[in-house]
């Protein structure tokens, strides 16, 4: 099915527009195949390849689909979105025309608070003690951007060229791109942008996408939740730990008790990360 | 000759630090040949090779050389940078670390004034009935800048996240990045970067990168002058009207009078560039 | 338009056949402008901005265009198209099926000779003095071909992997694959493949491809011939040359005699080349 | 440490050969966290942080070490190789030179048979029966290889260009590149042609490949054995399944009964592929 030609609204003044799209499930297989299509039809042989091809990292036959979609982000969401290089984007520019007073203000509820466990993430919900004070901080960046952007216009008025006005404009202020992409890579993308380690306004566009996706091409969605974001890799220095952990689980014995980082040769965080996982095997 | 590793500055807070590189004339000359590397000697024949495989649009050859330099540049201009898709970049983190208090104010001098002629482009030169609010537009972007740094630093004291503490930041703040490119690639990059029609601020960068690829690779850098920035082409429309142009020029006759632009399907534009490109025919 | 979904035949038993394509003119307008599309009718204007994008250059417009294409070509044939990377490709696995008895044998009035002038190019016509010669090597060749195949047939009953039976089949043999590839990318490849430097079969696949395109994009077309295939480069050594050479001509001088190569730097191959294109300015 | 700069011979008459490098763990470190080079001790908490990057599929790091090969290898090998978009290639032109009288002739202890379990791959050991039909094979292929090098040599002889007289050469003939690419997409390149599934003839020079990294940047080889090569992934579908196994083992029942694939919508080749998986888990 094609993927719904609508506009999908994210975070206060963003969305998500899908401009067209080429190929189906049935592009995939016929590709695959390098085969003469016969018809449209997807038939459970056809969705056991396609589940196949993704859990054995086939690419050239996910390349065969493509999207193209009209985003408008945050510009420091959009830095984070360019470093994936196998896409083709067209950006409005700042050059060219004047830009729209629109940026992004997060909602308080959002903010959260810089982790303490992972250097580069943020934890969820504003400490009590601090709300005053984020919700103080929201308020005077509100104000700064509009002053901002007043000082923007007054450059233009005075001649200064716009590639150069643009100079005091915050990083939230909004910018929009066409960006086209195959089915392969934009997998890649999700795979990165809806972890849980991403940003939380990137994870916003990528969920939007995600459930494009899901519309669009639904057995490949299928196969790419089981084996990529819902899947559970054991390293090598992990596969031994694993039954071991799961027979003390079985006899009641504490189940940190049995792995010693040192004679594993794993870091502390490579031990965090190992009992993540073995949870999630009940 | 490999290039200088040193650093170069760049606008006012800025550099260009050559890190590493890989190859030299002599290994573009064997892997052109496929051939087992003699000697590091370059011949007569062996620039003549060079200047008949970039003239030709050879690619690969010119990939076997490779350059990582360590830059440090105002955001809205590494949002340029980064849409040459082809080079390898690594960016210090603004949710990893606390940025430092580093942003770009343009010298007056500098600052030019919106062209009529180009609207993406800048022109030459203050408009002198505008040089007070120019600098008056300058000190507030310096005030500005401190004042969004201020309150960056306060949203981090209350446990703002630093991925978002550093939405109010204006996208003249200084990132810095690793950024690691074959010269076939890099020889575009300033292809377009070096060009009169790019912004100022990336025309300082693009020109030291030049001066070291001059130094590093002397005889190829003499021919992409020769074949690509000092070049001229001649389109097919255009290709009739040169030898009519400068025919009527030896005659003492009105060159532009020569040319109907309904007649030979060229826009204004196009005729524009034209007799830009015909004055460099003496 | 839409390119023609047929299938157009090439050599003795090669085929280009559209499968899917996406975006037309109107999308690389609307991409450019990164706006909302009103209508698919393309003006005057979106015309001139077409051409003035393709001469200045712009690549990601045009990417916003793509098409998928089946191919059945042969081998040496497919080595050669395979070097451009920019496509995604998915081809029949002679590992996993057995291939067809499908060989090339060129026509005798296709063989030309090896070039003289060009040490990796063919000139038109056969010596008449080597015709038999070369008509008995065409008969070799499909008899050879057939040897090849039934012993390819015999390792595989014998039960020979197929991945290692097809070690002795020549690489005139066909095989087939699905390319799809964007627009810009598309341009590039003509460019490469249409030139007379390019092997005459696959000149016959280019050629074929560019009328496909020049249906599907017609002004795109256009500029693409008026500003690459059909456009003349002077290098900066050229350009003191052109009036030099064509005051000669006015005043019916030796034109050749007003070029000193040691003088002006250029290699025996360049005063060639630079005659050959000063021929096309009457 | 540089990787070693000697040629490494593969099959018959292939070779694979350092040509030069670029950077070493430092330099991934170094790029990762965007900092000057202090030195190339590469720390405790360094070799830490090059595990930490590679697990959690961290790209541009790894892309900050190139290295260049000369590799000499049959061209059904090459057509395999080139897949690889990522790198860049020079490869000797049969247009321009004449070709070198070397094939690949299998030893017969490496032929192996088509394996009936997996349609595309190679069963270890001849048939006992077919060992007379295949060395006859290999004896006649050994004889046609040479009688089309034979009539190519005419060929050329009768005038016939070269890029055409190589039309009836096969595919097990030798070819040579100079092949450049970066360590993260090298990786890419040995997970796949490393694996069981890749033709045995490419899995011969990925192994010398893999000698040159591990030998080159040990840390980094450690981490990727220990994460790509030697891991093991679960699928969502085969979590539930693991424990429930384990249990059975442990209870000495008969673990393939556990498992109903119709009930976890598993096809026949998930539930072989999980039970080779779950064996390593001891």
């Amino acid at each position: 099915m094609l993927p719904p030609k609508q506009s999908f609204p994210v975070l206060d003044h963003g969305f998500v527009r899908v401009v067209d799209s080429m190929g189906d499930e049935a592009a995939i297989i016929e590709a695959a195949r390098v085969s003469y299509q016969n018809d449209t039809i997807v038939t459970r042989k056809d969705v056991e390849l396609l589940d196949f091809l993704l859990r054995h990292w086939h690419t050239t036959p996910f390349e065969m689909c493509e999207i193209k979609l009209h985003v408008k982000l945050p510009i420091f969401i959009a830095r984070q979105w360019i470093r994936h290089r196998t896409a083709s984007v067209n950006e409005m520019s700042a050059r060219y025309s004047k830009l729209d007073c629109d940026f992004y203000i997060p909602r308080v509820d959002t903010v959260g608070q810089q982790s303490h466990a992972n250097k580069q993430a943020r934890a969820a919900g504003v400490d009590p003690t601090n709300i005053k004070a984020v919700e103080a901080w929201l308020s005077k960046l509100n104000t700064e951007c509009h002053s901002a952007y007043y000082h923007y216009e007054r450059a233009l008025e005075n001649g200064v060229p716009r590639e150069l006005a643009r100079a005091g404009l915050p990083v939230n202020f909004y910018t929009q791109w066409y960006w086209k992409i195959d089915l392969h890579n934009l997998l890649g993308f999700l795979r990165l942008r809806m972890d849980a380690h991403a940003q939380w306004e990137i994870v916003q566009y990528a969920n939007v996408i995600a459930h494009i996706v899901q519309q669009w091409l639904p057995n490949v969605w299928e196969a790419f939740l089981a084996h990529r974001i819902n899947s559970i890799t054991f390293s090598a220095k992990e596969i031994p730990l694993v039954s071991t952990v799961l027979i003390a689980r079985l006899a009641g014995l504490d189940e940190r008790a049995c792995v010693n980082k040192e004679a594993v040769n794993m870091s502390a965080g490579e031990v965090r990360e190992f009992f993540a996982k073995i949870e999630r095997i009940k």
